[in-house]
């Protein structure tokens, strides 16, 4: 299937990322911001869905996307000992953009999600503070980078550097092009257990380094999906459950430890806050089509993955401990013929 | 059913709960913590589940509760935008007393629960801190009061003044005595919809006020069950279910803006985090047991809610706001033949 | 809330009722069909959703009504161990009505729901056929009896005579008028237990009657929601579940052997089998507007297990067992004071 | 991991496996019955699990396995228009078995389980007799052929001949040997999918062929995992939720059309359905080792997949239509360098 231009879920239009990197030292961790759109979104609210692969995890707000089936915040990703703050933060944030909130309507929901960075960051340290949110917020924009940096700077993909990644895919329906984005926040995986385009790269990696990975799986994957299809909550439920696809084929089996959450919005249908009809109108995609999607999602959540990894770069961090980038192995993978080192 | 010695959810053994108030001018708030077990929480954790009645609400960690079946932190109750505070004073907490979380062990996942007390209380200037959090962990025992107090300092319910409750009964298994506990944190309800007894006590209220209720309820109500029962995770799901019966008698009809959250834990269960075998022994009430606990569960939930009511002082909060406490009714409802007013 | 013309779930423009009763000697059984509407169900069908109260219970169809959010057949009722047969029976009317299934079109899924009527039936005997299926579906009109009728003739509520009922209930949404119909069969609950109008109604019949009601809840509620006001999938699944709320207030407490299923429909949003367009419109009403068919929902489920009971006779069944009617505690509980007797 | 002595689900001690096979003309259909032990599964019923990857489907008795997570017939494949025939069929095995069910006692939950073969059997015909499931029943044995059999006789896999697989892994816990196993029917996929040990082989069968294949996948696959593992309910979701796992690494993308059923019990915690005492006692997996039986589960399943292709033999069934065997183009796929066709 045909990427987008930017082969990134800022394809979907008014997509946002913004990004804030702390790295020194011990610290290793930083902040993400997705924003669904660019207008107000607790006024403009986006159709949402979430869907839990492995539990073991601390995102919040899922329980109000599963019954409103709205996004209402930007989601906020960070390391797991943060979400109280990032989640502080994103309150405050909301509050300033809307005066009417606790005082003459409802409150808001918060969406932080998460993974535990805490093998290359002093993740007790706790070093994430409101500024940080506020930022990442303010950084938002289109073009962002991947790898090693906001959230992603301390985390770790099949036991090497991993962080951010995203893909897209274009996918034509009744003669107009739609796009289907994914974008990642990788943290889990065994080294051994790593494919790429259906090779065990993972264990050709391990003869390379002559060592056997013995920590367990404590890991978590974020999966965020977007697009410009109209769908409803139960639809956006369904393409969610299509990213462990993608998950399984870079070589995950889901470990116990490892919490894996998906949530997808689309920009195409929105919920007003302030009633305007009692009954509106909408569009969805007929169920026909939805093998297309499912293909997208699968295919871009793969490549998000893998994005993450080859775009991270070697990091040394809390106690001298360091996870590797897969650059540093693409020569021998590229040199020696694979099957002579299997 | 026979009550158990305190009418309270501490009755099941091991339970302490506590409160701060914070009660000055448009301040209406506070914080409750209910502890599970007097032990290490994180090292012994409660098995647990959770159950969504309406997902209109904030309440964090019910991800993990319902993946692995367990609480591993107190549990804090709060106002809606005090949740991410609230989460990261309780996480403070557990590091203080977990020095593996976060370096030798993976993290941690904080339970907080939520209402809205933005009609009394000022919720915007989020005047909880993490003190507050952490001298009501300190403040918990197993005497407490109930009302307008902790949590409930601000919150409503069926317009007039709501907050804590809680009740308990016993029952006898195999020869023993069990107990099942609920506790609750009501902040929800239209006034003409109080039903106290099967008695259409909020249509008389509605009168003698020569008001009509014209709010929309955008409340909620967290329930807490707890028993030492030993019951499996898929168990205490099935119990969790059966509190809707006493708050469907109590004369809610689950509003859409009513965030409605149950959740349930038992002290005869628990999961030591630091494995000793590989395969462990627990017990598990028969099924055919259940309809004892369901209707004990029932039948305290609608107790604890009623409770919440009676024990409630009226209270003039924020811009004047004012809820009534169901007391100040109580003298005319009992005087004039009830038959008469409708 | 206004009633509809024949305070029936018929009142939703286009669906019919049809009964089957099997009444003889020990066989105490019978089939009812609900039709959405009056077209080929099988390819404009309808959008649905599916609740699970309890899940103690046999109905089929309800995966797919979840993942798909559509109901393709008529709804079949009719006794637990004749779901197989009855299941089998819709397959054969659809594949006859639609010549394209299995052959250039995927299959079908058929939706019956059951209730256990052997108290009163020979239920070993399954004395339901593919004839009184087909006979009930032929038979559906807009006008339809209640109580100890079709699926219902040999059904117990509270102990009682139960059965088939039905009531409904008008809205008005952007100044047109909409409708929420509730159906159900009923076959659940202790006579004890049973509340009419918030009376304890079951404590006095067992004073009259001068007997313990000793047997195990064994039975269930099959809960059929309609209406013509635009909802997703979601929205149906929240409307589902309120009918909990009517059904505690006729004193059930959803006992651990009563299987209690909800099946809810919209007529207003349709799907077409063979795709005309990739993307379509639908309607939906907005979230805001719920609350007013949240209450529908819950008046409306609950005078529909009145009306099962008011409905049904007193009927003798296999080896003698008897369910008595409510109609004949009628004049006593009107005669005498209820304090009196409580 | 290692595997089972046979490889198969049956190496779980008292597990049996019985098929029959209805091949002639334009009928290729057939049905399976896996028994999860060989005493009165009514009486005994053992601990289980159902989880749906993707409710496209029409297997009965999930609902039931669900709430009181066990399950207490034989599970029985079949193709899709037959689940009422067999699930009548089923129920009249259990009153046979047992004179109390419907009389004495409550009813029985038939888990039936069913893919759509209509590509290949003349589905609309319903071939399937009561006498055929009863057949397959007293079929049942620990040894049982894999490929075009039972219920497998019509299905496809990946547009090549599919059915009946299973494989097996032996896992060490508290120095004791336990078993997992996988059984599947298998029915799902488009020809260029398909993955075999992590090659693209469906791309190369499609070059071999010279044909594109333009259907749209309406196929289905039932997962069955089993284990003498101690399990509670929530475990035996979490290991089924891991067979999706192997799923994707075969190929799948989880079609929109592919009904895709997992059910999982544990032979080592049983239910006994008559009471001997309010509160028992059972084991349990420490949470902490359920990576080795995820991996196990995700291992299993893929090989299971895979066992099903290379078994069945190519079918020419209704019209004409034909299912290759993959077995005829191994030769090919190990003459030529699989490079040098890509």
């Amino acid at each position: 299937m045909k990427t987008g231009k930017r082969n990134s879920i800022t394809d979907v239009e008014g997509i946002k990322v913004g990004h804030v990197t702390l790295d020194k030292d011990n610290i290793k961790t930083g902040v993400t911001a997705v924003l669904p759109h660019a207008g107000n979104l607790f006024k403009e609210k986006v159709f949402a869905a979430a869907h839990v692969i492995n539990g073991f995890g601390k995102t919040t707000g899922l329980v109000q996307i599963e019954e409103l089936g709205t996004i209402e915040t930007p989601i906020i990703l960070t390391n797991t000992l943060s979400v109280g703050i990032a989640s502080d933060a994103l309150i405050a944030y909301m509050l300033d953009k809307n005066d009417d909130i606790g005082l003459t309507t409802g409150t808001v929901n918060p969406v932080v999600c998460e993974c535990n960075d805490g093998y290359l960051n002093d993740i007790r340290g706790r070093h994430i503070k409101k500024e940080h949110v506020l930022k990442a917020l303010e950084n938002a924009d289109v073009e962002f980078e991947e790898g090693s940096v906001g959230a992603g700077t301390g985390m770790s993909c099949y036991k090497l550097k991993g962080g951010i990644g995203t893909a897209s895919r274009i996918i034509t329906l009744d003669g107009n092009e739609y796009t289907v984005g994914a974008f990642v926040l990788t943290n889990m995986g065994q080294k051994r257990d790593l494919i790429i385009d259906s090779r065990f790269v993972g264990r050709i990696i391990e003869k390379i380094d002559e060592t056997k990975d013995l920590e367990e799986d404590k890991g978590s994957i974020i999966i965020i999906l977007a697009s410009d299809i109209p769908m409803t909550h139960r639809q956006l439920k369904r393409i969610s459950k299509r990213s462990v696809v993608g998950l399984s084929r870079t070589g995950s089996y889901i470990g116990n430890g490892s919490g894996e959450i998906v949530i997808s919005f689309t920009t195409a249908n929105r919920f007003s806050h302030y009633k305007k009809e009692d009954i509106f109108e909408m569009k969805m995609i007929h169920e026909n089509n939805m093998d297309l999607v499912f293909r997208a999602v699968a295919e871009c959540t793969e490549e998000a993955i893998l994005n993450s990894l080859i775009t991270a770069n070697t990091t040394i961090g809390r106690d001298g401990n360091i996870r590797k980038s897969l650059k540093e192995y693409m020569h021998i993978l590229l040199e020696k013929k694979i099957s002579a080192i299997l």
